[in-house]
């Protein structure tokens, strides 16, 4: 099943999309608030709202106000071992506030106080049931689906100090979605093709297969450390191929479309665009 | 003025602390809802609702649930230069989450996960009013005022990797409280005495005077990632003093009192619990 969070004339809804892209409005205003609703799967499957029709939507950010954004660095297996170093024991984990957010095909902001915005193409987690010390059966069963998140960064405000937030939460700049693909439709253990373009430039691709953490593994780890809720993304890294790290760098700029892909989950399609003075 | 939040049996309660002690209740359930409010100011010194003997409060963190909770590291000028550092050229900027959060007379959970809780005491900001590229003046204007927080942090966890979340977000480990004083009772630049003590032993002791980033810098700073809203808390950083930097390093233990006091603005008074098996 594919769940998402529309515009409409009246506010935003949560919709299932059918295979054929028509959306079917469920009740609650965003997907966040349906995954709040204990029976929210069965509740989505049987829904008979408003439709819309297919190529008319307009998507809000997956979930619009996740409760936590938990973002993981250095995940990707053959992009750390080409840089020389060693794999991770534990992984790296920051934050993005849910104001980072945009939707699918919504514009992404180039802050005016960065020069250096780049890419960072990821999986992203959604949590569907509340979780804590989980064993990997619950932390596998606490996963409602996955979508698609393109963790932009601001890399001349990441690396001001050790810490990564300033760069990494900048308003408007990470796009979520376009869709929730439950984790029944997601075989574990998939090896996904995952891709960035600029300007139909593939500048990111690999698969989810050379996760050094898997979806799993980071639901049960961080699930030591806080509860995770219904709504909350983990955004599972990004793999080689970022512009900050090309020679000699790129980042993006005003009017660059870019495209984030993940084989079977979904695309977000948005363009930058320089924030106003 | 002095606002709090109080439990009481109908839920949490935003209340007017009287200088006698006394608490009468404001309206909204906490002071995030509060601070929400545009007249919060004149709402809160004109509110005449149920009132609370002094010495029955029963403190919720002041702010239950802030959007945002951003602490920044190295910001003690005397304790970075004694390290032999150079001052930083710009703020170290990283998250709690709102389910870190204790009141100021709560038990501070001591992780099962970790063997290395150790203390910082700091002044923290609360926002009053919702502000984005702020100028000094408007970062002035959107200070709400000043309260206690303790950025707890589990060592072991803090520095598994380069970053830190890991260690500073573990449920029901943070103080914060337990009044908000309003801006125009803390005098502007003011050299606020602030201490930590374990067991009635200080352990850190120094002076908001110190702060290399003070809070008006630090709004405005911040203001130029995010848009800054009412209840967002800012913990401004920890003197030297910590019990990690110790030889031999001393960590938090089961029964320990620890007591975080910023002169002029509040004292927490927190039992350590180890996290129940």
């Amino acid at each position: 099943m594919r769940l998402a969070t529309i515009r409409t004339t009246e506010g935003t809804a949560a919709v299932r999309v059918e295979p054929g892209g028509e959306a079917v409005e469920i009740g609650p205003p965003d997907v966040g608030a349906l995954l709040a609703l204990p029976d929210w799967a069965t509740r989505a499957a049987a829904a008979e709202g408003r439709r819309h029709a297919p190529g008319t939507l307009d998507h809000a950010p997956l979930v619009p106000r996740p409760e936590k954004i938990i973002c993981v660095g250095l995940n990707y297996r053959r992009h750390i071992l080409e840089m020389g170093r060693e794999l991770p024991e534990h992984p790296t984990l920051f934050v993005k506030f849910p104001s980072a957010l945009v939707g699918a095909r919504d514009e992404v902001t180039l802050p005016r106080a960065s020069a250096q915005v780049d890419w960072e193409a990821e999986l992203a987690v959604v949590i569907g049931t509340a979780v804590r010390h989980a064993s990997p059966d619950a932390a596998h069963a606490a996963i409602a689906g996955y979508t698609v998140l393109n963790d932009v960064t601001a890399r001349d405000w990441q690396y001001r100090t050790t810490q990564w937030l300033a760069g990494k939460t900048f308003e408007a700049t990470t796009p979520l979605g376009p869709e929730l693909v439950t984790a029944d439709e997601v075989p574990a253990g998939a090896g996904l093709e995952i891709t960035c373009s600029v300007n139909d430039e593939v500048v990111q691709r690999d698969s989810t297969a050379e996760l050094v953490f898997d979806p799993v593994t980071l639901v049960a780890y961080l699930s030591r450390i806080v509860t995770l809720r219904p709504g909350d993304v983990i955004a599972t890294g990004t793999p080689g191929g970022v512009g900050h790290a090309r020679k000699p760098p790129r980042y993006l700029a005003d009017g660059d479309v870019l495209v984030t892909r993940v084989e079977g989950v979904g695309e977000c399609r948005n363009v930058c665009r320089a924030e106003k003075l």
